[in-house]
């Protein structure tokens, strides 16, 4: 029987790897991907599949306390590669801000709870109404130092990650790995870092140059692909690997290069793939990474 | 009656400024914006609103000719503000770039023909399959260098417009204002200039000093609005001013502040702007215009 890989339904390349293939030893299902299992389902999704790690998301980990959610994830042998995510903190209003730092550090909490060194943070769009860009990003800068002691206490390094300009009004300021490192600079590596994600960056002119730049600051390598014509909904426009336009061998040759030694995560939003079995979702990505990605590490 | 404006159906916040107003006397009305005119009815609705000038599209020009279509723009007093769209050379294929630099030599010889000074630039996507981002941008670059004796014979300056990313992939691989300009700075300004449009540019981290930058190189300041939710049809996501992120206050005093004295296009791609009717239309971007734009200038 031939095997298709989703969501493009051609035929894989690869085997899929069997759990215990050493290949797969730097590769996390970062929860999203499968947005329709819940936590327990997807930890034993992941684990069934052979895959060392997992990326969390703060909702699904809600939905059983971080307790239950670590000794479910430490029963399973996983590690957590990152929790998604904190941030959001462009409010103009400062009561507003407030509450956002407030549940950041509910956020760092639940990080160190779930025993993962990062916390991914989603900067925040324009305010309703307001079009000051720059300001905007000055108030995530300023949340993002404001953030810091606790974070440190915490054993915690903050994540900023820049996103693609498709959601710089929406969603996140933040737009490029430079931008992203002029403000994580400003901190011990330990303190903050950045997320380099190839569906956000891999347009960013003298991206390689940033990713050197970056060095020991990054925290979460995240992989997906860009894809076109883009998906209707845009928040669903992240690809499988392959399917797209990234160039994964040298993205990932640049990060390797980098210095960076941790997981990498395969966080893709689109619509056919959350439509899909978890387990054939994961099977695909993993001979995706494999092909791609883990070569280049 | 309550005038609305288009497409956002709110009613408008000042009146229609009527034909001979001052405030228009920069104002050109990119063909696109009108997508379902021809270029004499473009011609004519421009003329009846009171505007100087037209960015015209080579595909409604060689419907008549540009002989033609040169006789209706003057007869009509109007000024061609440029020439939309060369470009397109990226192809990895070497007799693809061949004649896509023949077609780009016909570009300019109709934008001479139209006594416009500004021929716009698309520069492509990657091809298909071909996912070296980098190559494809250096591609660009020599196709542009290698048009420029022709451009200068012509008295036609190449206007490179870097495009917003999230047409990297299929459409325009200059995805910042720097980057436009380190490839327009290795020729002399009436030899390679830059088109700055704000959808494209409003998001770019350090794009007012990129636009004081750019100084004499402007050859052409597009104005249109970035909207959420994106539009599903990625292609057709441009608003109109004001009904999305875009300071246009902000951005048109940056373009001001370069020196910046020429025309000011409204080009607008999206669905309801196209269904509705062509006079409405430039009703509406003239008051919008006259509102945020045009006291900045």
């Amino acid at each position: 029987m031939t095997v298709l890989d989703i969501p493009s339904g051609i035929p894989a390349h690869v085997d899929t790897p069997a759990p215990g293939d050493p290949r797969l030893a730097r590769l996390s299902l970062n929860q999203r991907t499968t947005a329709n299992w819940d936590l327990r389902e997807a930890v034993e999704g992941a684990v069934a599949a052979g895959l060392p790690a997992i990326g969390l998301w703060r909702e699904p980990v809600a939905e059983v306390g971080v307790d239950v959610a670590r000794r479910i994830v430490d029963d399973a042998g996983l590690r957590v590669s990152s929790l998604c995510r904190g941030g959001f903190f462009t409010a103009s209003d400062r009561a507003e801000r407030t509450r956002a730092h407030e549940d950041n550090l509910r956020a760092l909490d639940e990080a160190a709870g779930l025993g993962t060194k990062a916390l991914v943070l989603v900067p925040g769009g324009l305010p309703a109404g307001d079009k000051d860009l720059a300001g905007a990003r000055a108030r995530a800068a300023e949340a993002i130092a404001a953030l810091v002691p606790a974070a440190v206490v915490r054993g915690v390094t903050l994540g900023i990650e820049p996103m693609n300009p498709i959601y710089a009004a929406d969603r996140g300021v933040i737009s490029t790995l430079a931008q992203a490192l002029d403000i994580a600079e400003q901190f011990a590596p330990h303190e903050v870092g950045v997320v380099v994600d190839t569906f956000h960056l891999w347009w960013e002119p003298g991206v390689y140059a940033q990713i050197a730049r970056a060095g020991e600051r990054i925290v979460s390598y995240q992989v997906c692909d860009w894809i076109t014509p883009l998906p209707a909904d845009s928040l669903l426009a992240r690809g499988m690997m392959g399917d797209g336009h990234v160039d994964f061998p040298a993205f990932t040759r640049a990060v390797a290069a980098a210095g960076y030694t941790g997981d990498v995560e395969v966080e893709i939003f689109h619509a056919d793939v959350w439509a899909a079995p978890g387990d054939q979702v994961i099977a695909t990505m993993a001979r995706r990474y494999v092909e791609l990605v883990q070569p280049h590490l």
